[in-house]
């Protein structure tokens, strides 16, 4: 749907490199039109592992006070642990691509993602490189958005229009999900109108209500990067409608990572409400969220509330054993902390589909907080063995 | 091999009151020979949906001054998430049980372990708790731990032999690994003579470095519990000895529980070492032992070092990409942060075996933690499906 050239502005495109044997794209670029540099934003990982693309964006970003011009990305390996000559190879990949486009090398973000400790294959991309550049057109976006795919099964990108302006984003990934292919990355284009410490702002609140709540297996990626770029052509933006749109594009977007995570048969969401607060309420979703037993019994179509209820207890929050309550789906399976009868037809109904709610309603206040996961299946099991 | 009766001064039995459809054992006591109470001490689950049986326990050895004549333990139920009426369940076990021996309520301690919700069928225990324990004996060891089992495959027994003292415990479980048959239990007694609070305080630090170290999926049971009965019919012991005797002894129960661990085909033990500290260590050990990625690649025989440093990465502890090294039994796989080249035919030969060890080694400081876990297999999942 080339959505993320949909903003005035972008172009994009995607292209073979050679990194993947399979011969599909792996190569993708986003960048301004005119390849002048725009306000940019970037939300990374916390991982201390961080990989060599990531701490290379970081700084970019830095020295270039948050504005980019593009957005250079290769799937097929992760450039993570490999040392000072992924950091080279980093450090490189901008600058072959600044001169391709005429811009700083400090005005272009890299990613990387893949498998976890092997050198960069560098002489595909120096070949690559100016390839994507030259490629790059506002028809591009769909091919960018499957360069970036790894073992994603159908292209993430999402089209917002606005009253004034136009959001558009793609994205690959669902967590560590992939045993070799690692990483969620998720680009970001608008042609709002926003000074870049504004669209930082705007973007960690997006990641945070979305993509930090969206969890398969609790592992966080050593490249898990969000960037935004926003070119200003459709002008000033209403700040409320802007962020609402920024927060609806990326929690669409976690939510076809979950729909799409490899090894899931049900994307689940965690509600916890009546918290002391909403820190407690996430921190208990999340606890629920990464439960193995719990993400098998979803698996198992089996409505077990006492795991879910067991796990609450054991993270930490308050919690009284009398007052909890755990819905699926609104049917009621426990109530002021003891069982409760439920028509089972309607449960197993239930557990056909693949969106599943459960609310657990701790009574104790008014905090609450929401969690995106998937059940843990044979499935994931084989994906994460390691031996495909 | 009767261990809990080892010691001098114990009794105990196993008989089946009928909770288990199967007629296995699944009513269980362990009691001083003479039904007089002697030093006793436990540790509890941190959970706050606390079972009841832990409720009544942890209140019985507040009253009695930490002295117990007797253990009563069914497997089959757990007692967990049953009200008001599920607490006067756990009270009257211990009432009947006393009323029996002859002993104060207050001296008998109670256990569970089943499935979480649902109602305890209470008349069938009333029946067998005179049954268990008109039955009890010296050579009852063997059916008592025979009456804890739940999924268990195999009996864990463990009996230590001291200078002066002797100490015999029984276990049963591995963390929540089963569906509907959660906790891990485990009971030691010994004939040394020990006073109530220096009890307590051996019992907690061989738990801390046992029990505590030993994590298959992360979750609490809201039953676990271990307890400790010291006769004193062996007179004084030398502490030190007797702390590592009982360090011994309990690592060796999660060391059991891990191998028997159902739907488990390894047993990983994590260290990392030249950590800033003892407690990162520990940290970023559990972190990797919980990780749903590693853990699924040692059920593939794979030794993706890239998925155990990203998890120590993202663990919060202090970490320097540049400086870490991951061995698998001593073959090294990555040093100073990058691959090393190793024999695949020597790894493929070391993940052949049922144990695996793995060190981390950060090369920051001197700390160090130990973490036991098992991996993640497809019988994990059909075990927790709950679907059987």
């Amino acid at each position: 749907m080339n959505a993320i050239t949909a903003p005035q502005g972008f172009v994009a495109a995607g292209v073979h490199a050679g990194l993947k044997s399979s011969g599909k794209l792996d190569l993708s670029i986003v960048a301004t039109a005119d390849g002048n540099p725009v306000s940019a934003a970037g939300v990374f990982t916390s991982n201390k592992l961080a990989a060599a693309p990531v701490q290379v964006s970081r700084a970019h970003l830095a020295d270039s006070g948050r504005t980019a011009a593009a957005i250079i990305v290769n799937s097929g390996n992760a450039n993570a642990a490999t040392g000072t000559e992924g950091a080279t190879h980093a450090e490189e990949m901008c600058t072959i691509t600044a001169a391709e486009l005429g811009c700083q090398p400090s005005e272009v973000l890299v990613c990387s993602t893949g498998l976890i400790g092997i050198p960069l294959p560098f002489d595909l991309l120096a070949a690559g490189i100016p390839q994507v550049v030259a490629g790059r057109s506002p028809t591009g976006g769909e091919a960018a958005a499957t360069g970036i795919m790894t073992t994603d099964s159908m292209r993430k990108e999402i089209v917002h229009t606005g009253s004034t302006f136009t959001i558009g984003a793609i994205a690959k990934g669902a967590g560590m999900l992939q045993p070799n292919m690692a990483t969620m990355l998720a680009f970001v284009t608008t042609d709002a109108e926003v000074e870049p410490s504004e669209l930082q702002s705007l973007l960690q609140h997006a990641v945070d209500h979305s993509f930090n709540r969206l969890t398969v297996d609790g592992a966080q990626s050593t490249n898990d990067t969000v960037l935004a770029l926003a070119s200003g052509l459709a002008g000033p933006a209403d700040p409320l409608e802007l962020q609402a749109a920024l927060d609806a594009v990326c929690y669409d977007l976690a939510i076809q990572m979950a729909d799409d995570a490899e090894g899931a048969t049900k994307t689940v969401i965690i509600r916890v409400e009546g918290a002391a607060d909403d820190t407690q309420g996430l921190h208990a979703a999340r606890s629920v969220a990464n439960n193995q037993l719990a993400k098998c019994s979803w698996y198992g179509q089996n409505a077990y509330w006492g795991r879910v209820a067991s796990e609450v207890g054991a993270s930490g929050v308050d919690f009284d054993p009398e007052l909890f309550s755990v819905t699926y789906g609104g049917i009621v399976t426990a109530a002021d902390g003891v069982a409760v009868g439920y028509d089972e037809a309607k449960m197993a109904e239930y557990f056909e589909g693949r969106r599943i709610e459960i609310t657990v309603t701790l009574g104790l206040g008014d905090g609450a907080g929401e969690v995106i996961t998937t059940d843990l299946s044979h499935a994931y099991v084989d994906e994460n063995m390691g031996k495909s």
